[in-house]
């Protein structure tokens, strides 16, 4: 039966309602395993469109193995190699777990995540933490001692004294110290600079407890917490996918819910159309590279990290975050008319998210599949570019690709048009 | 002897090289009395060069009345007016004593004062506490129970938390607090939001030791930093007048080290002039005023926070704080012309605080007499407003008088050119 332009434009109505209707909020930090559905020791997750492992190769491949080695379910590169072929070790598309990755993405068993609840609706999400500032990150498709030694630094001290102090708290709503943030020079996905000052504040008073019993590590803790500008991107990511979640699934909408890089290409959800992806090619990405690298290092190792500009973050806020320049480079200008442009494949303005610069207007939200098609205007995303021998070597902002929204068009008139 | 303008100019560069040396550091939180020379019990200080008790007026005068009952120097208003008028209790200029006054600026030998040090002098600069973000405030001329209270809750719950942890820490350097809050929305007068936030970071390892043996007033002391805007601004104001200062009295400078509001006017000092106020009238204020207020109602009871704009914050960074536009009206493109326009009154850009939005241009920062005059260009600066009646009721942008510029030129010329 044939699905109207009145009909499609009232099912995003609804979904763009949705989308900013969540109410996230962190209630826990636990192990994936204990938390994450469906998650077994055997199983590593990473990030985009799930891949036969024989597909997955350069950092993303590493990474993998990596994260192999670091639950100790492989002795050595090549028998992790081995096990994953045979599907010993199983690999899952982050967003299947309800979990979001950044670059690489990789989850293991024993990692900690954050639980951030919808409390507008039944859905949870899920994501693990920050290495740290050292560029060399499991993340980024290195693996060695010093990336082992960071990340159980994050398991047995940075996680503890969080999840306590977070369930002391009864649960940090996200949504006010995002709302907040975007008027400090945050944008959410590159910069989370002031938002991780606001979640420190929030949880220092119930880590007070804890110094008695754990002084150092709460210090270590509290360091972590505020030495860098990418400590809440985690947060910032678990509350973006509770609320795309919230969002998806609308019948007739085409609102994209979802995008992501894995190392092949990039790829889109749609709200009305399923748990499909639709890929397309990578893109040039306008990269600002920290000193000693250079372009033709750039390489592709997957993220999920821009689930913020899925809901109205990010690339959708850089008007909030003129800073962003040193990191990424651009200019205010160009970060100002690049923000604006977006407002014409959006389907509406934040209600929550203001972007003072531009007398407190809401950020554009919702990318409308059809919007970008008929404008060639593809959505602007903030991210972080790793570099082929391992770890990140820059920052950046890239476009989404034409033809994955080419694809879900299709899919959707074939769908809703019988087309 | 003639003083050529190219000897003013080296003397101007010379000010503003000190201006920019200057290295402010917290160092101790104490009662005035215990710190600040001259303070004796009797003593009260209040914003703006010092008038004859009889020629303060308004919501000035009702201040000093407010002091000298919360300090016990008198029992009742006419009590205290009586002994005002005697000269039994003194009044004394803030300045005068290092101190900066915020509004009113009323100072009593009780109150506790942040001790802030110039690292690249020998110069001191005291400033007192926020009394919080009830808007009835005795800096605003309204001195009551409530007033009361919330002024021994600083003496006695605030500043011995923060005093300590201070102590703890050996000292919290200012500058670098003030650069990033510059990238995070403050301009460091009418904003402080990040900057209060950076600073409870660099206290929270040093209160952790307090936690055991008073725990609810390291509570109340956290949400007293971080609740509101404006905590930081009585930092912000030490940290600029221990700047202003190291730059006043370079022989041959134009360039202005003080500017102050009392009750009848505005004033400002010049680093070649010595410690002579240059007086002009007050001006209007663009301001926005809270809900329930009227034009009418605003009226000047005094303010030296201004010494922001002296040292290139405040209305000198407005580019920084797009967000100031809720709080005190105006555009963002009002904003950053009224910004960039002040660079043709300033001796330089500055080297430490920085406008993302402008490229990271330095801030316009020295204002320079003759700039003014030539230019008829006058500082713009960010400020509180105040109600006949007490109280804040709003906030705005108000310009500096031009003829306290011409009245310093004329001294100049007098004492540099034998004119």
């Amino acid at each position: 039966m044939a699905h109207s332009t009145e009909r499609r434009n009232a099912a995003n109505r609804e979904a763009f309602g949705r989308l900013c209707a969540a109410e996230p909020v962190l209630t826990d930090v636990r192990p994936a395993i204990d938390v994450v559905p469906g998650m077994t020791r055997e199983t590593i997750l990473t990030s985009g469109p799930p891949l036969a492992w024989g597909d997955y190769v350069g950092g993303q491949r590493d990474a993998v193995i990596g994260g192999a080695l670091f639950e100790g379910l492989a002795d050595t590169r090549e028998d992790a190699d081995a096990r994953l072929a045979a599907g010993e070790i199983k690999v899952g598309g982050c967003h299947d777990y309800k979990c979001i990755g950044s670059l690489a993405g990789i989850y293991t068993a024993s990692m900690p995540v954050f639980v951030v609840e919808n409390r507008a609706g039944a859905n949870t999400a899920f994501c693990n933490m920050y290495e740290g500032t050292n560029p060399r990150r499991l993340n980024y498709g290195v693996y060695d001692d010093g990336v082992r030694e960071r990340l159980l630094f994050v398991n047995d001290v940075i996680a503890p004294v969080i999840g306590e102090a977070v369930r002391r708290a009864g649960g940090i709503p996200l949504k006010p110290i995002m709302k907040r943030a975007l008027h400090m020079g945050d944008e959410l996905h590159s910069r989370n600079t002031a938002a991780s000052l606001l979640f420190a504040r929030e949880l220092f008073p119930a880590m007070l407890d804890q110094t008695a019993t754990r002084r150092e590590a709460v210090e270590k803790t509290l360091k972590a917490l505020t030495e860098d500008h990418y400590f809440f991107l985690r947060l910032s990511m678990a509350a973006a996918k509770a609320t795309a979640d919230h969002a998806h699934g609308v019948e007739g909408s085409s609102m994209v819910t979802a995008m992501a890089f894995n190392c092949r290409g990039f790829a889109i959800r749609v709200s009305g159309l399923g748990d499909a992806w639709f890929e397309g090619p990578h893109a040039d990405v306008q990269a600002k590279l920290f000193e000693g690298h250079s372009e033709d290092e750039i390489t592709w190792m997957g993220g999920e990290s821009i689930i913020a500009e899925t809901v109205g973050l990010g690339g959708f806020a850089q008007a909030c975050a003129f800073p962003l320049q040193q990191y990424q480079g651009g200019t205010a200008r160009a970060m100002v008319e690049r923000n604006e442009e977006l407002y014409a494949i959006t389907i509406g303005e934040n209600p929550d998210f203001h972007i003072p610069f531009l007398g407190y207007r809401g950020t554009p939200t919702g990318i409308d599949v059809f919007r970008v098609l008929e404008t060639r205007i593809t959505p602007a995303m903030d991210i972080g570019v790793a570099g082929r021998d391992g770890g990140q070597i820059g920052a950046g902002v890239v476009r989404a690709p034409l033809p994955c929204f080419e694809a879900a068009a299709d899919a959707y008139d074939t769908r809703y048009s019988g087309g």
